[in-house]
């Protein structure tokens, strides 16, 4: 495996520290260290990403999506040690990752398809009216067009899906921007393979060398001069809050502020009304025990928050709740980092006023030195209401059931609530017809609402939604899914610009044969 | 005239200071005191919004429509008085506001179209497969939904299409967010009676008080506050590159940081390319000239540099650019204080090093105490590279003559370019072939390019963009046509939600029969 850092697809001697990634099952180090990149590295990788930009930016739609497929196709060629050096440093199992390489080169796969069908460019063409009085109009053609070269940070929970090759830079390189990816120092050999099949792809598909790089650190200081770069137009990251809202300050006090996409998580409450608690306690008990504790509830949309309107029911419903979770077993978190944050927040909320443990697995520290335990706590929607930290996200697989005993209680917690990814609703048709209002005022609250399931299993279409309002993301943009690509690009139009001069989406014989507005009319002529 | 300031359109009394307007062709305060918002009043106007938003971010898209074109039929039957005092308020003369109006009630039309027709809202719908194996597909639908309450700032510039009822305004109420407005203290009167049509609409339409709110202010406080409230979600700004920072600071140090929209204008840069001016020196120089010079200058759009190559025809082509400017006559800008920025601004670049002027018309004082004196300066390419306040904006009816003597200065100029709404390419079938690579360059640098024409003059359409990379805006939306609606909306995913609970958008049955994406397929069933 080659360690060093890249820029533009070639491979560089770094003077920056060295890391190692540790494997979180065995608690050790693994041997490979790698090193952080310099400044000169950094100033090299932006630099050939802009000029590379001035190619890639305006290159052929299908070899911009033969690309994307080249890059699928050469992930499924290094499947077997990608997924053998995964495991070591993130402690997924095989399943798991094998499911999140599928879903990797489904998404590279889903934008070649949304390029070669090519109407994503959004193109509105107002052609001239010479005649028209008092003054002629001229004839403007507008699409979306790239917005220049992209930094892109690897998230610790998805090593393949949202790191090196996944959404962002499927969707930044769909865009036609150039990406320079800051690696997650948990997981290197994963990303130095990943790397690998990217920049045979770049190679295989004669595109400008620099239009991919990929930078070390185990620190923050390569991180903050990437974000701060001249020639950088956007970053894209998927984290905490507190890193996102990191990166989002220096993006902003830049002399020219740049756009930070930030998935900064969620608690994605669930709502349970009281007939759905009558009516299905063991199955739905079921459903939401698998959702918070599978992965160790490392995922952004983890059901952190489960609020139940107090009901006959409700004795037999934490019965079954504390069932089910006794059925999950711990595994092994994805950093020592990770877990040490797990249990001081999931102590710290257990002994916040009024909280107690409704069920709490233990961990044999010996066995999984990294483990998290499944927990499930409970508190009135009284003392909920009082103590913020309880609105907080614990990473992990933890979830906080939150008693409520009135209407006005309910209205309160909505109105309290902050932005969320999901917000899920579990009722049946009397709850449904009681509690509209309520479920109504829940949409202004999620970028996602479920009913009658749970939010883990975030299906990658163009209907997703994956951002909500602040504090789950920091922008009015999907991460997931083929609309994440607006991430990326900005709007240009063109006024009686002639023909040979116009991108292809936008001439007038619409060589691309791609669904275009032509006044108020959309067609493919 | 009612000069309350406006609450949930009732007009309320206020504790703070009072200011008044100027009338700038008599530079005397016109008698109409107007007093500034206190801090309840802003509380109670985004308490309002807020509340209002509940109803008004649902209403049925006819009522929405109707609700805009109301605007647009009130202001027209208010047009003699609105237009009487906004030529008091602005210098601004009866033709050019009689233009302006017929803008701003085209645009509120525009949306209403928009509105009618309802496909704007990107609806995709991406249906279950429950036997997709391994796990099952989630129902899942998509639309774009209005973001909560808006802070629109009225601009200087232009006291009807930019302002209360302008552009911001009328695509924040086309998307179903409330507005509060903060009026410019340029034209407070003008304001006034603009917000008497937006009353009158609310209440004929039935739609709740709390859409329309409208604050007075001679300082920043109120601006600062409103932008600071935490029931704001997003901010739509005019103006001065320091204004449009100021704002976008606040809003990103607030908790929550949330979008502002900011149009900081631009030095629209003209490229002439040498053949162009060989055949066309005498058409082109009236072109620019009146370009440069009408209405002041005072457009985010003025064309600020000229840039031309040497060429033989060079000095025909100044003799006619200097005999078309003189035929310019100078105009009272909008304000005192546009006018002595405008004073000093020139005056600085005019004693810069290498830069003289060309053409600089006598104002009379006495005549035009505000009047803006058209000015033609000139400078080489040479000085032009060293002096980075040779490429900042002047306000006002002055353009600089940049004379390129190579193409490796012509690369350094693109190279160097900030961020442009505009670039305009004057050239002929042989420069294009000669220069296209440098032309392609300039796509990166703007935001609109145009060919053989004049940036002034910006069309309201579905095409249009107004908007570049950083200065001229801080953001990737355009603040005309139909497409500045975006700004002030979210994506929000539906999964598996019940159809009575959805929008209209969404519903299964298609009840607006809009056009929809329904898997990959565009229809309207």
């Amino acid at each position: 495996m080659k360690t060093e850092n890249i820029v533009a697809c070639n491979y560089v001697e770094s003077n920056g520290g060295s890391f190692k990634a540790i494997n979180p099952s065995l608690n050790l180090p693994i041997s490979t260290p790698f090193v952080a990149a310099d400044n000169d590295i950094i100033d090299s990788a932006l630099d050939k990403a802009a000029a590379a930009f001035k190619v890639f930016k305006s290159i052929n739609k299908d070899q911009k999506s033969n690309f994307l497929r080249s890059i699928a196709n050469e992930l499924e060629l290094v499947a077997t040690a990608l997924i053998d050096v995964a495991m070591q440093e993130s402690g997924l199992t095989e399943v798991r990752l094998k499911g999140e390489l599928a879903r990797t080169t489904g998404q590279l796969r889903m934008f070649a398809d949304l390029i070669e069908e090519g109407s994503w460019v959004d193109a509105v063409i107002m052609p001239a009216m010479p005649d028209r009085l008092p003054i002629p109009r001229a004839d403007i053609r507008r699409m979306l067009r790239p917005l220049g070269p992209v930094v892109v940070f690897g998230a610790s929970n998805f090593p393949l899906a949202f790191s090196v090759a996944g959404g962002d830079t499927a969707a930044a390189f769909a865009a036609g921007c150039p990406v320079i990816v800051k690696v997650h120092p948990a997981h290197p050999g994963t990303s130095a393979i990943t790397a690998t099949a990217i920049i045979k792809a770049v190679k295989n598909n004669h595109l400008p060398d620099g239009c991919f790089s990929m930078l070390y650190d185990g620190s923050y200081e390569v991180g903050t001069a990437l974000v701060q770069h001249p020639h950088t137009k956007a970053v894209a990251f998927t984290g905490s809050l507190k890193g996102g809202m990191a990166l989002h300050k220096l993006a902003q006090n830049r002399k020219d502020p740049i756009p930070v996409f930030a998935e900064m998580g969620s608690t994605n409450p669930i709502f349970v009304f009281p007939e759905a608690v009558i009516n299905n306690a063991q199955s739905l008990s079921e459903k939401l025990a698998v959702s918070v504790t599978s992965g160790a509830g490392q995922f952004c949309t983890k059901p952190g928050l489960i609020f139940v309107m107090e009901n006959i029911n409700l004795d037999n419903f934490k019965n079954h709740l504390i069932t089910a979770f006794q059925n999950s077993l711990p595994v092994t978190m994805l950093t020592p980092g990770i877990c040490a944050n797990y249990f001081e927040k999931n102590a710290k909320v257990l002994s916040e006023n009024g909280v107690s443990a409704l069920y709490a697995s233990e961990i044999d520290k010996s066995a999984l030195p990294n483990g998290g335990n499944p927990i499930l706590a409970e508190v009135t929607a009284e003392n909920w209401l009082k103590n913020p930290l309880l609105a907080e996200e614990v990473f992990g697989p933890f979830s906080l059931l939150i008693i409520i005993k009135s209407i006005d209680e309910l209205n309160a917690i909505v109105e309290k609530l902050e932005g969320q990814l999901t917000t899920t609703v579990i009722a049946e048709a009397e709850d449904v017809a009681k509690y509209c209002a309520i479920i109504e005022d829940l949409t202004d609250k999620a970028g996602r609402l479920i009913f009658n399931g749970v939010p883990t299993g975030v299906e990658v279409n163009a209907a997703m939604n994956h951002g909500g309002p602040f504090p789950a993301t920091n922008n009015n943009f999907t991460s997931v899914g083929s609309k994440s690509i607006y991430r990326f690009v900005r709007p240009i139009a063109y006024q009686d610009w002639p023909d040979h001069l116009l991108p292809m989406e936008l001439k007038r014989e619409n060589p691309y044969h791609i669904t275009r507005q032509t006044n108020q009319t959309l067609s493919k002529d």
